[in-house]
């Protein structure tokens, strides 16, 4: 019961200790969740951005709807989704699993033409939707890998998307914001959040069986 | 690295073996582990329905895009957010927590107003592109759970949505299916995936930092 237990123990953390920094590895692992993370047919249609830089921080507060956490923690994780599908990054993704898997070229021809006849029909703004939706199983992850290893965090959708993205020239990458997460430990005495009971609405409303 | 050593064991599985159903307490573990997922303003605008009865399964083979894993997998769970955001449903989440929570009635009042002033101004479409994004955390954090338990899975968007949602009468739980996620044990000799080796994008082009 390992990840349930590390499910219980974390919380969206509301104040952070600014004189405490995160290691090295720990950032890397809680990265490597992300990365491992399913999505839709392995596309991996985002990025995550690491900021640690205190100055850098300093300008995306501008764009935190909770400026005080985005200054105080360690490192902001920026998840970032590609801002439309396109044929070439469904090449690139598809050519490199073929490759390293010790295939044929163009064993997945048919599958990716499948892909672009879907995606490429859609409007950027359709594509991203279900762009946007990939990111959120890479951020549950890193939170649940940032649990384990007793790291606190805070997941966020609440900060402006168009700042942030224009302050680290999101545009040049092809990327557009989605969620941020605050990664470091928290400054317990004003974590106002920290004592409270964690609530989840019971399990018997939860679900729907069908035995 | 329990989690980190889960994914890289986990795959989406392509072929189940009908005759190895997953025990109680593991489908309640995997359940579990969704059920305790962060979400939005901690709303939890989703259930899961979790389908064992063969009978039922077979309806569900019309909408499913591989109707074998439907037919031969031990347990559907269907993910299915709220069809939109309302002011009870705001006000029981945060009615149950306070209650909980042993806090004064109305401790949360200016923070669920905020919420129904930004939700309640929307278009239901744009409710329910946000709850979606949410349920795919818990998608995740439930695979994650069942790879901790040594049980196979597929998380699935290639369904027909209209098909699930009607054969379910999801319209009058007030709810809309998002994503499948079939669980069970692999007809290993006909899982064409199992063998193929794990790719994910290289953390060098998946990581942009700022030190």
């Amino acid at each position: 019961m390992a990840l349930i237990e590390d499910l219980n123990w974390r919380h969206a953390v509301k104040a952070y200790n600014p004189t405490k920094k995160v290691s090295k590895d720990k950032i890397d692992k809680i990265i490597e969740a992300a990365r491992l993370a399913p999505t839709s047919s392995g596309l991996q249609p985002f990025q995550v951005l690491v900021v640690e830089n205190q100055e850098l921080k300093e300008k995306l507060v501008q764009g935190a709807l909770n400026p005080e956490c985005m200054r105080n923690c360690s490192h902001v994780i920026i998840f970032a989704g590609w801002d439309r599908y396109t044929a070439e990054r469904i090449d690139k993704v598809y050519d490199f699993t073929t490759t390293e898997r010790g295939l044929p070229q163009g064993r997945f021809n048919s599958y990716t033409d499948m892909l672009k006849k879907i995606y490429l029909g859609q409007a950027p703004e359709e594509n991203f939707a279900h762009i946007a939706r990939q990111t959120y199983i890479a951020l549950g992850l890193a939170l649940a890998q940032a649990a384990e290893l007793k790291v606190d965090s805070t997941p966020v959708e609440g900060f402006e998307n168009s700042v942030v993205d224009e302050i680290l020239e999101l545009d040049k990458l092809g990327l557009k914001s989605v969620s941020l997460m605050y990664v470091g430990y928290a400054d317990t005495p004003n974590d106002w959040i920290a004592p409270m009971k964690k609530v989840r609405v019971p399990t018997e409303e939860f679900v729907v069986a069908y035995k």
